[in-house]
This record gives structure tokens, C-alpha cells and sequence, in this order.
């Protein structure tokens, strides 16, 4: 944190500011200028807020000049993580497809959904068993069985499965049968979630938040680091913005962003992100193309059947043919699929 | 639901749209137009989404028509409720001020603020046991041993108490000791808390998410009230935009417009709506001013030494004067304060 | 600016900044830390932009610590300016009321709003001539017969008048009929037209724009003041956002923030800043509660057969209820209407 | 529009909306149903405002279920539109690649521009004339001297040249060296430089304003079309948001949402969009994947002595290793580079 004093300032608030600095228990280091005075502060253990101390008199501005969030920078890790998903790597050269339906409806659909993921050229299967819903009316999910269901999918034709958890009772029903657990965009600060997720000892899908910034995104991933969990992927779906043809915003450029700040993997999901059938594919290839580690994509036997968000979701063959055009992507950025 | 179909739409692909409502378990009032032909939708329980059937051969827009929460809704339940918390009525005639630092800190520092809500004007009591923050290094609360405080001071000065819980087990812990529950921003969308804090009998304060719309904000009143709980206040506490000036941008725009909607009461709060202490005394006034049906703004003994968020929180006396300036706009509003 | 470099950023790379700032005809002053060094920037006289810097090898991050405006800065000017509008005062103890229709439509429509303006309790005149509109093929507002229509009528009950130009054109031709000029939200950046108005002579209503941070908005301001203008008002009308229930969102934070920041005056305008008739009469005595200097209303003698806007537009006897309701509020601040 | 009527509407408001609607010039279809009844509106020539209606008795909400803009529709005209800018094709089966830097500074470094840009892959020049800035302090561009420079470099190397205007005289001024106007995105609703601008005769590329809506930016190209221009080709170069770590926020997904509704092409400006030289490189490859049909792009001889700009603007290899990599991906679509 950098306080910058007004021109104005007197001595006497600029001695009251560094009082205040070492009243908190830090360190004041006082910066004189031409003008104006500026005052830099060191040994803080969590951020502080600008606010408290832009209210101090003689104070014009007070800037942010270190991030809170230590062990997901990539200042103390200067290398890529790479997570491993009982066996399917995520971030290093490859590229990671998950594919799979909204929500696991029947033994039969997951199953049927499973083979076409595997035939498509997927490398994970993904349904929901509960489903955060905006209204307490719409289908949320079917528990157990569905968590039942997708294991013996997964295990069937040999993708490891990943599927939302979203209190820590579902979080513990849920580690027998998951290979990945994920954190959905609604709850990406509920920190007691977090914190049963990190302890299930599963690797981590954490979605952003539809109004998070960065450096919450990040500070989210450094509660699951600093309760002992490393294996944590990040994942774009849209933020929220005024747009007036899109359900979200997809928001690819904090793929570089999140590269540059982290050595975390980043993976895109352009069928939330999105909301629209015909905007997928088109945007799945732009994930590709800007270098995100993988994709999460939404595909269904009978997507205008499904029991949740149908609109948003590929057909097989609309799956299969993604797939195949995101090779020539990939491999012209070094990348295999 | 409203389906828009294109101009060039053959009577095939309208017979389509129509077949695939009714698979759907719907009905479908087709309306022929001059230039298009539109098909209106009835039945559905909860909400439909447009991109159910924008992707249908023929269709150029779906519009919804109604909304999907109901029990929250002004046309079920005309008149207002006004929420009853141990005494203190919020959403009558009366305007409801409840004080408090963000976090309980020690015995001594929450029965000194009790003191100061209660001599600065305020009904209720509110402070923190279990704070959620940004990062996992800041301070996150004194839990059980804050309850107890807490609700020792309010006890003390008759102010009733409300504190924030995260999880069902905070929840749980909370019950003996809180007059009313408060459901913080970032988990407004966390279900399974709702459903916990509904089955609490406490009232409960249901804070806006950052970037909430108010269809969001109602739905999530909607599982409280789904739930049995009809003891519901809503609260805004600033939105997420572009703002360089502010930490969140309070909208208060939402207040006539969540009154028009709903029966549900509605505060403001100025302090984690601003996040700059200049800024909560003006802003508190505008809120009574819109239509407020009370406040709640962070006040403590000692706001430069507070453990969190000090920088928006109030000195007691400018307490005490705001809410002695709010008397002249509630009354010529024709409410008591 | 100050440059924060990276802990393990080298002498060879500090050098290399500090010749890049000097190149840049700046002067840089290293202030070496415990853990890694910061560099200030002094000398330039426009602002620098962060990302000028951040593309340096070892830099982490660059901060602005100044403004780029000046002259409207509170730094440069503390005592608040008032703007002298053919005798209304705006930003004095008082509270200036501009009411009228979107549009001036005919010269009978202009003398009947000016009329019920008055003895409604209004200061000012509004009524548009050229109206920027999204379609091309909406209403584009008379031109010139409406300002001379606007000035008669103006004239006739003693109400100075204000109307928006959209171009040098129209600018050049509204001077021998405006008392101010407006700047409309779409404008506020369209540098040629704050010139042309700058010149003009009339004292400035600059909107801000729907998307501007409050730094652009004063330096936009500070296109006019550094062409000579003194004579400058602000104002708010809604930011873009989210929001689903108001086709603007009327930001009042903006109020305390440009007043720390800036002498200028500030007022609100609650017709375009919510978009619904409904919502005008709350959050235009919300805009006097935040301590606006004023406020720009829409009214009109037959809303519901106005050629624009009519949606938002208050009946005569709405305006005369809102302004006298007014009073309490604005007198509870030390104000007087 | 479509008007939905209150479960409790009774027929004589019914009967007033009606009558409303046929006095407004329209025409009203009454569609009752189960309920409640619903009215839908026809006859409308430009938009009409749900606003309009849903402060009528009995109004439960307005819906607009046809789009204001006509001839940028693609039910207008199914077929792509294809802008030939002297002999460079903007929308056909070919990317068009747009380059140079973001002013003209001198005689040489144009000419040095065109030859980098040329050699890169490049097959049209850009470079701006007159700059519109935040700060009035900033440096504003060489207008006539750098439109002469331009032109003679774009001819030198057999290049389109194009460049931002601002008002009537700047594009009156333009024309001769001009191969295609630029409208910025501060200037897109400033429909007073839309129409000169469609007047010169010139083909027209009509940026995206920062906050403007998909229904907005086609508007305002419709102003262009119904000014008898057709030849415009969009441009997405970034919307503002609340990001934390880019100036702007690059909505790719506007490609397939503008290619759906209009006809007309559309391309990206990665360098503004992002505003981070780190950031170009992979966002433009995005931008080709998501199916624009070309890119605009900073690309400066010695970036870090641009006088505007300098930190979003590609070193000359840069540039050309940009656009050799976006060839397999654009192959990949079927399209030739």
C-alpha cells in the first residue's frame, strides 16, 4: 500500500498517518517528493483496503502495490501446474475436453452421453447431480443416484468423472464417486464450501464468479492452496454485463491474464458463458485459440429434451465436430489434442 | 413465455415449435399475425428460459412473460408485510435503524457499541461472528464466543441482534442467540444455506448480490418463502460496476422498484454500499429519502482500530447525528422514526 | 505514476525504466524497498497511462498517484463554483429546479410547459430541438423553430432556458436563444462538440456519459475550462448496468464523490436515469437527500401524447408535488428552494 | 410490442390501453387469454418503449418482439455483405488484416509503418489523424499533415489507408486521402458525424462504443444505410466492464451474435480492446477463431517511443508473427489469409 498526502498536507497529518500505519503493526516508510509527501507501508499479511486510509486527513489516495494472494502467483512459482485427473493431465501441452450433459437424468442418458463424449473425443465426463437453480421451482438434480450413475458411466468407458458439490454434506457424499469436484460460479465465495472441498482431498474445478475479478478468482483459489489442496483448475463461464444477446459475457481475456498472474491451469466453459446453442462452438474454438488449458462444454443425446438448460447444449455430432475442428487450433500453437 | 416466429417461419416449422412445447408438458396458444405468426406458452411451474426455444428452425426471439417467483410477488399479496424481529417492526410506518461494528471484537467492545446504537438512536444491534472475506489470511471472525456477546449486549440495551451465518452449522450455532438471520451478498445464490436459515423460525435478512438482478434477488426470497420462513427483509448493499470512485455502487434505483414487485420490506446499506465513511451519511439519507423502510450502517467505539472495514465505519456520534438527520425526510415522507 | 518492480527485477532492468521514464522527457525517482524497489514519476502534463510501463521487463505494476485534470479540481479551486444562469444560481445554498418536456413540439406545447414549470415551482426551462436518437428513424426534435419557440416562452415567464446541440452547427445557431447549453450523455466525450460549446459563451449542462468514470467526467469538464469556460455543471443520468427493472441506473454516489473531488456543481437527472414515470419522485428527492446541487426533470402537459420520452415524463401536477416535497428535505440539509 | 395485462386488469383498462395504442397511430391485437390478457401492437415505423405503456392501469409489462433497425437486418437481406475498400475485401471468404500505428506521427514513420505492415501480411493501413483523448493535456494528432503523410504511404506500398474523423469538418477535410472513415467509439452515437460521414461517399468503419448494446451499434449503423451509405463494416474493440486486469473487455462474442442478426462485417480491434501489447497477440488469434472477418491491429516501429498508445501497440515482428499464425486458423474455417 502507497498513501499519497496532499499538497496540502502538515506535518503533523503526515506524522498522525504513519502513527495510525504503526498502530496496526506495520511498517511506515515515508517517501518525501516535490510536492507532495508519500508514505509506503510493508508487513501486512492479508490486503488492506484503500478506504482505510483514504478518510485520514491529509490523505488524498492510498493504491494497492501488492496483491493478497501468495501461493497461486506465480511470482512464488515461476512454472505451470499441472493438475492430474486420475490420469488426464490439465495445463501442460495437451488440451482437456470435458464434455457431458447439465444434469444426470438417468443410468441410461449418462451412459449414453458417456460414449458419445468418448466417441466425440472428450477426455472427461461432467454431470449434475445438484443443481444450484435461480428459482426454488426448476429441477435440482438427483442426488445420489446421480452421482452413482455418473461414477459407473465414467468408470464404463474410462473418463474421470467431475461434478458440482454445493455444501459440505453433498462434498462428503460425493468423494467416493468423483475424480474432480467443482465449485459453481454462485458459490465461488462461500468460503466454508471452499474449505470441504480443499479437504476432500479431490483436485479442484473452481469457477469464476459472474462478477468476480481477478484477484477474487485468484484469492478464492488461495483459500483451497492454503488449506493444503494444490490441484486446483480455474474456469472462465461468463461474466455479467449489459449485453442484450448473450445470457453471459465470456470473458477470454483473463486466460492470459490468469496465465500471467498464476501458474494455475485455466479451462473455458462456453456453454454457461454463453447460453446459446450457435454461440458454442464458435467460442469454444476462441478459448482454444487464446490459450486456455481445456474446455467444458455441455452435450446431450437429446438436448431438447433434457431436463436443464437444453438450449445451451450440443448435439452428439455437434460435440464430435468441435472436437475435430479444435485440432489445427491447437497444434498451430503447439498444443496436442 | 411469448415465441416470436420469423416472417419466412412455414406453417412446418410453427407446427414444430408447437410440438415441442407440448412434449415439454405445456401449452401452445398460437397467435397469427399480419407479418409473423407468434405462439404464446402457459403451464410451466417455474421459469422457462428463452434459449429453450430460440434455437428451434423458424424462431426469432422468445420473450418471457411472467416471472417465476410467486409467494414474493406483489400480485399474490397485495398489501406489505412488515417483518416483526423480537418487537422491532420493519416495513411499516416506522423506519428501522440497526447499528453495529462489522465484526464483534470482545465483550467490552460490543456492549460499548449496544451502548452507542441505543444512545445514537437505533433499534437493532447488528456485528459479525462469522465474517467471509476476500482472502484467506484477513480476519474471519470470533464466532461462538461473538454470539454470545452479541447477544448479551442486545440483551443489555433491548436491542434485538442480527449477525450473518455462512453454513448450516453456523446457522445451527446462531439460533439461540439471534433475533434475526442475515444471509450475507456473496452467498445470496448459496441454496443450501437458504434452505438452513429458512428452517431456522428466525426472520431473515436477505442482502443483494453484487450482481444480482432483481428477478435473482426476488427468486432467492422466493426459496425462504418456499420454505415456510415468511419473515423476510431484503437488503441492497451496492452493485458491482466500473465505478473508480466507489467499492460498490448502491443502487437504489431497486428500493420503488422491489416495492412495486414485491410486498417484501426493503433496507439499505450505505456502509458496505460505498465503502468510503464520507460517503454512508449522505447516502443513508438518500435512502430514506427513495423509500427505505430502514438502514443498517457499521458503527464502532473506535472505528480507526476496528479488525475489519474500518474505513466505512462511523464514529457514534456521526451515528447519532445521521439518524438525527434522518427524522425531517422520514417524516415528510409520513413516517416516524 | 509509480512503478513497482518485480522482487527479482534487476539493476540492469531498473536502469533501463529509468531511462525509458527519462526518455519520455519525465523525471523518475527510484525509491529503493526491502523487497523490491519503487519507482516515482514526475514532469508529465497529461496523464500517463499504467500500461505504458507494465510492458517493461521487470516491471509488476504501474499506479497512477495524480489526476490528469486540474482546473477542475478541488485541490486547484476549494471553495465550490457557482454558475450564474441568467440569474439562477447553481451550486449556491440553494437548489436549482430545471423542469420541461423531452421535446419542444410546438409553440403552445413549450408556453404551456413553461407555465406549469413556474407555477410549479421550477427555475429553469428545458426542452430538447435536436434530440439524438438510437434509431434513425425516431422523432429528431424542430430545430430551430423549437428554440425560438423555447426562448419565448422562456422569456415570457421569466425561466432562463437550456437545450442540448449536438454539433457545431446547431451550437452556432442556438446562441442568440439559450441561456445554457447542454452537453447530452452521448456527447460527453465528442471532444469537437466541448469545444464549439466551450466557445459559446453559455455556461455548460455537461451529462455524463452512460459508461464514464467520474475522472472522465471531469476531464471532459476540463475540456471546457481549458477552453476558457468556466461556467460548468454537471450531471448524473443513469449509468449502464445489469439492471433488469430500470433502463438506466441512476448512480447518487457520484454526487459526494465529485463534490471531494471536483468545485464544480451537480445535478441530478431522474427522468433519464430511471426511465419510469414511477421512479422520478423517489429518486429526485433521493438526488436532494445525497446533497445535489439540482435537478433536470422531464414534464409535459399531456405526457401521454409527448413525441418522445413520454414514459418518463412527470404530469404538471406530479412536478408541483415532487418540488414542494422537496422543501423538508432540502431545508433539513440547510438548504433553501 | 406486446402489452401483458394485470391478472386484475379489468375491461375498462383493457379498453384504455386500446385506445392508447390506436391513438399513438398504431394498431392493437388483444390476445386474451386463460389469465390474463396480453395486447400485441403493429404499425410502428421506429422502436417503441415498453416504458410507454407500462405506466398504464392495469400494465403488467411491455415486451418488444421486433427490432427497430431495417436494413442492417439479415432478414432484410439474407445474403453477407461484402465492403470493398479499394480493392480489399471486408467480409467474404478472405481475413482482412488492418495495421499500423495508432497515430501519424511523421512523413517517416508512416512510411516505415506501411512498409512493416505490408511486409508483415497487412492489407490496409491505419493511422489516426485527428485523436480523440480523455485529457485535453494529451497530444491530439497532426490532422491534415499526418492525412497527407497517411495517403502517400498507403500509396507508396499499395496499401487502403484509414483514419478516424470527428466531426463534419475533419471528415469533409478527409476525404481526398481516404480510403475509408473511421467513427470511434466515442463517436458512435453521435449521429450528426454518422450522417457526414455516410455523405462522403466512403466506405465507413463504425466502431463499437463501450457501453453500447448489440441493438445500439446496429442502429447506429442503420443511420449509416438509411443515409443511402452501405458500405460499413462493424468493429468490437472492447466493452467496459469491471475488470481488474485489462482496460477494456473484448466481447468476442459479439461476432456470431452481429453475423446472425445483420448482414454486415464485422472485425476486432484486439489493441484497444485489450489495451496490453501482452494481450494482442493472443486475442486476435481468438477474434479469427470466433469467425470475425478481420482484425485491426497497433503495430508501431518503435512502440515504446510512440507519442499515443505505445504499451497496447505490437513491435513490427510482432505484427508479423501475428499474422502468419492466425493462417492455419483461419484455413481451418474454411477462409484464406
Amino acid at each position: 500500500m502507497l498513501i499519497i498526502m496532499s499538497r496540502e498536507a502538515t506535518p503533523q497529518q503526515i506524522e498522525d498517518v504513519i502513527t495510525h500505519i504503526t498502530e496496526l503493526g506495520l511498517r511506515a516508510h515515508p517517501i518525501p517528493g516535490e510536492m507532495r509527501t508519500a508514505i509506503g507501508i510493508t508487513g501486512n499479511q492479508g490486503p488492506l483496503h484503500p478506504e482505510e486510509f483514504e478518510n485520514l486527513p491529509g490523505v488524498v489516495q492510498a493504491v494497492r502495490v501488492t496483491k493478497s494472494f501468495k501461493l497461486v502467483s506465480r511470482e512464488t512459482k515461476p512454472e505451470d501446474t499441472i493438475v492430474n485427473v486420475s490420469g488426464v493431465k490439465i495445463g501442460g501441452a495437451g488440451l482437456a475436453i470435458i464434455g457431458g450433459p447439465c444434469s444426470v437424468e438417468s443410468r441410461d442418458q449418462i451412459l449414453k452421453s458417456a460414449e458419445q463424449v468418448k466417441t466425440g473425443g472428450g477426455h472427461m465426463l461432467r454431470g449434475g447431480a445438484f443443481k444450484p437453480r435461480t428459482s426454488p421451482y426448476a429441477f435440482r438434480g438427483k442426488g445420489k443416484d446421480a452421482l452413482e450413475w455418473l461414477a459407473l458411466a465414467g468408470k464404463e468407458f474410462s473418463l474421470p468423472v467431475v461434478s458440482e458439490v454445493v455444501d459440505a454434506e453433498s462434498c462428503e457424499m460425493a468423494i467416493p464417486y468423483l475424480d474432480m469436484m467443482q465449485v459453481g460460479a454462485r458459490n465461488m465465495q462461500n468460503f466454508a464450501l471452499l474449505e470441504s472441498v480443499a479437504k476432500s482431498g479431490r483436485p479442484v474445478l473452481l469457477k469464476r464468479g459472474p462478477a468476480a475479478s481477478l484477484d477474487e478468482l485468484l484469492n478464492a483459489a488461495e483459500y483451497l492452496l492454503a488449506a493444503g489442496n494444490y490441484q486446483v483448475v480455474l474456469c472462465e463461464r461468463g461474466i455479467r454485463s449489459f449485453s442484450d444477446f448473450a445470457r453471459n459475457t465470456l470473458d477470454l481475456n483473463i486466460v492470459p491474464a490468469a496465465k500471467e498472474a498464476s501458474h494455475l491451469p485455466i479451462i473455458v466453459d462456453p456453454s454457461h458463458g454463453t447460453g446459446h446453442r450457435k454461440m458454442v462452438t464458435p467460442l469454444a474454438r476462441a478459448a482454444v485459440a487464446v490459450g486456455a488449458d481445456g474446455l467444458i462444454v455441455e452435450v446431450h443425446p437429446d438436448p431438447d429434451h433434457a431436463l436443464s438448460d437444453g438450449y445451451q447444449t450440443l448435439f452428439p455430432q455437434q460435440f464430435a465436430a468441435l472436437v475435430s475442428s479444435l485440432k489445427p487450433i491447437a497444434e498451430s500453437l503447439g498444443r496436442a489434442l
